[in-house]
């Protein structure tokens, strides 16, 4: 274990703060949504396939975003963003919302606050919180990213929801803003995730950047973010191994 | 250990979060700042009474916090309102703040970050986490909190600093947008704390109380807060014994 802190050579400085990009870096998303809403159909009485109700959903959430981040629609949370899309892909996999419950549907909504970990997730990241601040940088609402925390056993040392930034990434605000919260430079801040456009844009705004692999976020047929794609400040295999090349 | 949360009597629902004040009810602001003030006054070769100084420094912090309650002056963070205070204070016990370099000042000032808990904070937060989601509801910046919170070992699950609601207790919003930003309703939050006004602001925002006695916060000498000064829906002598009251 070094004494130093590691040093960026893309920002020239010391990390203080290692901040993590949740969904498909640190948590599996596509399996936990899937496992949830194939019980929601088990108990509707119905077949689902699930993984494609998982991926369906997830497919929405970047168009969702896009009228906030142009502009065009005032700042909504993640969570009422997957609220709208959810009755869109209960349509489309043959449900009909209307005759669902309000209760039940929201329950189900709530599928994206309790996501498995990856299993390297926990041990890495109570690694790297020894020596850095840890903490989600998400677009996820704080709230959502509370529950996800306490059912994962994230040992996170705080939480900067996109509803206190108030935008989403990639935009720069997402990523200056998150630093101001804790007070850092940019370049101290280093965000760590499985998805080169969320590193690139971090890069942009002055980030230390760190590729964490994720080969399964899409399933067994994924084809991008297979391998880092810029010149990130490090890449590793899991959060452990992020660990270890950070001395921690 | 009852399987059901607490209900708060005054709110009628049961009680998901439970929020502390920090500075006096979490952690010894007067020993922590005095200890560190002490150090600085030895490293300058100058006697100084330390307890006085905290004292003194600690008094300024209501009238900083009045003109942005009252609007008179734009939010700012507590870091700036102790950092501005921080030059009376020196003045007052014959220090001249021009003369001192800014990094001095500023690590000075960082004595609000590194305060030491009270002996029974660590063992009673781990306690109610269990079943209850903690975190801070203090007048504090997310970036004290955070260094507060690494430094003393508290176990936060999530930390909102004044500086995303934007306001100072014992402002309503204070209370409800903490609410807000972890979806609960004020009635699901209970406001823990060792200071009666704190207490009676946060049930007329329609949160649940709970009295924590800290008979030492203002030294051997003190006459205020030393008992529940309203009917609160639980009071106890620290927090271990407010784990056990709510079942944790």
């Amino acid at each position: 274990m070094s004494l130093q802190p590691y040093r960026s050579p893309s920002t020239g400085r010391e990390v203080r703060a290692v901040l993590f990009d949740t969904f498909g870096t640190v948590v599996d998303w596509r399996t936990g949504v899937a496992r949830q809403a194939a019980a929601f159909a088990a108990e509707q009485g119905r077949e689902l396939d699930a993984e494609a109700f998982a991926d369906d959903w997830r497919a929405l959430y970047q168009p969702a975003m896009e009228a906030i981040r142009t502009g065009t629609r005032e700042f909504t949370t993640l969570d009422t963003l997957h609220r709208e899309n959810l009755d869109q892909v209960l349509r489309r996999h043959g449900f009909d919302p209307e005759r669902l419950g309000a209760e039940t549907l929201e329950e189900l909504n709530k599928s994206w606050h309790r996501l498995p970990p990856w299993p390297d997730s926990v041990a890495g990241l109570a690694a790297i919180r020894r020596r850095y601040i840890v903490g989600p940088l998400s677009n996820g609402n704080t709230s959502l990213l509370l529950d996800m925390a306490r059912s994962a056993g994230l040992p996170w040392d705080v939480i900067i929801g996109s509803d206190m930034t108030r935008t989403y990434k990639p935009l720069p605000q997402a990523y200056l803003r998150t630093a101001a919260f804790i007070d850092l430079s940019p370049g101290e801040v280093m965000l760590a995730a499985a998805h080169n456009n969320d590193l690139q844009a971090a890069r942009e705004a002055g980030l230390a950047t760190a590729f964490i692999a994720r080969p399964m976020e899409y399933g067994p047929g994924q084809t991008a973010d297979l391998a880092p794609e810029g010149n990130w400040d490090l890449s590793a295999s899991g959060i452990p191994e992020l660990a270890d090349l950070l001395g921690a």
